[in-house]
């Protein structure tokens, strides 16, 4: 039998509890051994769970006793999550989380911390909620030459943009409709702006590449500033406009983005809807392969968090440890990534942007213009987009193209 | 540095080669060590390859060769592929395969004899080609109660249906189109009958349920029956033809059938187009999670081949190495299989249908009466069918909805 400590009793942490107490059966098959739930540490007392007694207040007790040989840590946020991760690697016991924010900025010394202490430091919930994708890419997918890791990142954003496509819905509807169904914070800027896919993109870039790199060193836009038009006119031309993160490796360099791309209607991850994530990893000679699923809640982020203890529990670090150095080393400058683009002009005629944009493929030329560059550097577009505003243009919209 | 032995030096062979090769530094990294081909075996000689001076002719040198630990079968077939995985395995030499038709009909016999010689016998390969499934269904999705795994198993009858769907083209332009791209065999059957579907079904069953049924056990269609105007009616109600693998787990036993399905557009299996395979898991507390890329063609079969090597040199069996028992215990009759049903007659009257039917939604009443049934057994569809074409009535297409 191993004895396990859940660091924070909430929506994730009681999705564990659940999980080991349903599915023992399959759980114990898997992992070869009985789990027990030893400790469940949280502020707050559940008199009502069948869970009471397990519950502890202090991470010391957890820390200290020797037969806890694993600890999960699904509280969130970076403190004391950090300080308690550390602490129990220290101890030699093994951690896995589901918390994105500790990985994308501390990885890199937990998982040495992990190699030093024998012990193993695990995170697939944090990237894609239930899906499967760390693990692949770490195990199955390592013998390839990575081209690209893109990814739907986050299920709120995806939901929004799926609203707007399908209903014809502002940004700013859809938003209210996915705060009315819980699938939006009241405070949304974590998703609405690409905070959390810039987390998770900082992660897949990690483990492409060996390098965490610093999350605010990564280009990161939202999706506040996508309109109606801009959605009808992805329609009109077969796309869709979906928020990705995207990990591109080339002989130069690497190139990391979070922002709204159009993405062809005929590209998987364009039919990935609603608060739907998939991750696309492109490589020679796997090709590409999509990993689709359920990105957020109780259910499929503990089927993460219990496979990667099963894990532990039958291979322990005979599994292909990452190791990662936080660095911005090889990443290459925003300017030189290279799109084409579609973008949208107000008070502009189409023979001025000719002069400035070289030839493109005209959308709409009724009201506002819009159309598609061919491929230019992020440095030559925007120089060309002030040339025109300068002029006179006002520039309604821009969305990089996949 | 581990030595290993190919055997077949044809296309997936000659990937598996090449992978090794051109990926030497990732692959020696992740797997812990480097690999030599020692032998590869192949009734040919290949006097041009760069492993010209690695083929031998006689599958006894490698047997008897004690420093070979692993043996790659990548020929086909199930003679001598049978005999040389058996006496592989009894030598204590792991195995690895793409060969679906051995996995389909010995899987259990081979997973014993590597447990007992404390070998590994691992065929991610040999369902969905390059597409990490196999490993992660037994690693990291074994902790959920499944409900149902279900694919889109054979790239060449994907590659028809879209085929059929994106130009109207009827089954056989499509074949036609698919043999002149290489994508189908001149003789198509074990494609276009479901026969190559049925035996990667069996294996993800086996995966689900520990029982290895017998091929011809399970409901096998395949899509050569599936007309233009299906397709039309298909689309006029917001749904696509796919040919799928069913396994789906009830409390009553297991329900396996290979055939077409009309699956709707917002599914997404519904978007897996082309040559691609992929896999959709459903469980508890998971969801659903799906696994797509390229079911064939040599590099990402060779991408799956080595991960399993790059696995067993890491883990070996401390895995988690399915166990399973051929058996069609448990496993339903057909004729209970319930699903609404898509059917076109002829020579019958809307109010004939509705007797023997039921409330129905019509599709189209010029010319034929195309219409969705509501929830039928097969037993019960069959028996009106009969009635209504022993009164005059001619099917013209039967197609069961997901």
């Amino acid at each position: 039998m191993i004895n396990v400590a859940i660091l924070g009793f909430g929506v994730v942490g009681g999705g564990v509890a659940d999980l080991l107490t349903n599915n023992s059966d399959c759980v114990s098959r898997l992992g070869g051994d009985e789990i027990n739930i030893k400790y469940l540490l949280d502020l707050r007392d559940f008199p009502d769970s069948p869970f009471a007694d397990r519950v502890v207040h202090d991470f010391d007790i957890i820390l200290s006793d020797p037969e806890v040989s694993c600890v999960i840590e699904v509280m969130g946020g970076s403190h004391p999550a950090y300080e308690y991760t550390v602490a129990a690697l220290k101890a030699g016991k093994s951690v896995i989380t589901s918390n994105k924010e500790v990985v994308a900025a501390f990885g890199d010394e937990f998982l040495s911390l992990a190699a030093e202490h024998g012990a193993c430091y695990r995170f697939e919930a944090a990237v894609g909620g239930g899906i499967p994708v760390i693990s692949p890419m770490i195990s199955f997918i390592g013998q390839n030459r990575l081209r690209e890791v893109r990814g739907i990142l986050n299920g709120t954003t995806n939901y929004i943009l799926t609203k707007m496509f399908s209903y014809g819905a502002s940004f700013e509807e859809s938003l209210k409709d996915a705060q009315d169904r819980g699938y939006a914070e009241r405070n949304p800027d974590a998703d609405v702006l690409g905070t959390d896919a810039c987390r998770k993109i900082t992660i897949l870039t990690a483990l492409a590449t060996g390098k965490l790199l610093p999350t605010d060193s990564i280009h990161t836009e939202g999706i506040t500033a996508i309109r109606k038009e801009d959605v009808i006119f992805a329609e009109k031309i077969g796309m869709k406009i979906k928020l990705l993160g995207r990990c591109i490796l080339t002989d130069n360099g690497i190139q990391a983005v979070v922002a709204p791309f159009m993405i062809h209607n005929d590209s998987p991850l364009s039919t990935v809807s609603g608060v739907y994530n998939a991750v696309e990893v492109i490589g020679d000679p796997i090709g590409n392969v999509m990993f689709y699923g359920q990105g957020a809640g109780a259910g499929a982020t503990a089927s993460a968090v219990v496979g990667d203890l099963m894990q532990i529990m039958r291979s322990g670090r005979s599994y292909a440890e990452p190791c990662w150095t936080k660095t911005d080393d090889g990443l290459l400058d925003f300017a030189c990534f290279e799109a084409r683009n579609y973008v949208a002009l107000d008070g502009v005629t189409l023979s001025e942007v000719n002069a400035a944009l070289g030839e493109i493929q005209l959308i709409c030329d009724e009201g506002e213009l819009a159309f598609i560059t061919g491929v230019l550097s992020e440095s030559e577009i925007s120089e060309a987009i002030e040339k025109l505003t300068t002029a006179g243009a006002t520039i309604k919209s821009r969305i990089r193209l996949v």
